[in-house]
């Protein structure tokens, strides 16, 4: 007879279906748990719970906000609101944010394209993107999504579709050698990306 | 202003109290939480609340129990009662039971002794040990604890309060080589447990 408990297992069963954490580190989370005050792990309970209604989708930019409302960067007056940033996700969102460097509104597309993996243009917001920027006066359209294949690709796309907005700018953020890095250690591709989007300096 | 959205740091700060994830596994894993349909969440959730309810320890042996029973190992009449093997905690006792080598009941101590890291004889369960071995008419006590310094130094502890019962058979897990090793991968303390312990074949 094999030895198990019904509830071990089942905790177990459920941690194991969270991303990146295997049936071994499973056990080892819910050991864990079981170690933790029950004050905490009732927090923690409660957080996951109460997710969806917490949190849920700006209907402009599709961001992460509260209860149904607009995100607070899509319901700050002062931001700019000729310049559009698109990206991948609402970390993306986040990331920005921390850099501190744009100052406009979002749009976050939910994805990338990825046929391969059954991801097609129409599963992401891109008609909401083009209806913003037919109606809300949009003057640029800054392409964030990642550098990677799928990123790039979904870039050129939204692109596309853009092109017939004339008087809107369109532009992709620079790819080239990160800040700090090491050309003994960077690939191949980052190179050639860094060498191609070479600027003059001033003189 | 930094951009953050109170709900979602929430999920993030409980989540990154989990051992090994980190504030930015701790972000995907929330993302993920978000993306999952609520009823997943809901079960995650409802598993984590209720685990120190449906999970206590044995009050024979202290391995995972279900609603303040004996454990499932303790309750069954069919196991030998005379061999009893300490480990250090339940999952200890999960990894032999996968073995299935053992037949005999387990104690399952609650951890090591480790007086750098706050952790002496004392919040283990050696006093219930004793006891066991007074009252259940054991004739051997296999020391299981894990082969780092800590796991035997505690044994060490144990055989040394166990001493005084001169009836009862005191023994270690053998340390060598594991299966499937190559020597030249081994570390110099394994090689020397291998020689140390190496048995005359028969002939």
């Amino acid at each position: 007879m094999v030895y198990v408990l019904a509830p071990f297992t089942r905790i177990v069963n459920e941690l194991s279906k969270l991303p990146g954490i295997g049936p071994r580190s499973a056990q080892r989370l819910a050991m864990y748990l079981l170690k933790s005050p029950p004050k905490q792990n009732l927090d923690l309970a409660e957080a996951i719970a109460t997710l969806h209604e917490r949190i849920t989708l700006c209907p402009q930019c599709y961001n992460l906000a509260e209860g149904g409302a607009r995100c607070t960067i899509c319901a700050d007056d002062h931001r700019e609101s000729a310049v559009l940033c698109v990206v991948e996700d609402p970390l993306d969102v986040m990331a920005m944010e921390r850099a501190g460097e744009f100052h406009g509104r979002y749009h976050v597309l939910g994805g990338v394209i990825a046929p391969l993996e059954g991801r097609y243009p129409d599963d992401l917001k891109i008609p909401e993107l083009l209806k913003r920027c037919s109606t809300e006066g949009i003057t640029e359209v800054i392409l964030a999504t990642n550098t990677t294949l799928e990123g790039d690709a979904t870039a050129l796309y939204v692109a596309e579709q853009l092109r017939p907005m004339a008087i809107i700018k369109v532009t992709r953020i620079a790819k080239g050698m990160p800040m700090g890095g090491d050309l003994d250690y960077a690939d191949q591709s980052t190179l050639i990306q860094a060498l191609r989007g070479r600027r003059e300096l001033p003189s």
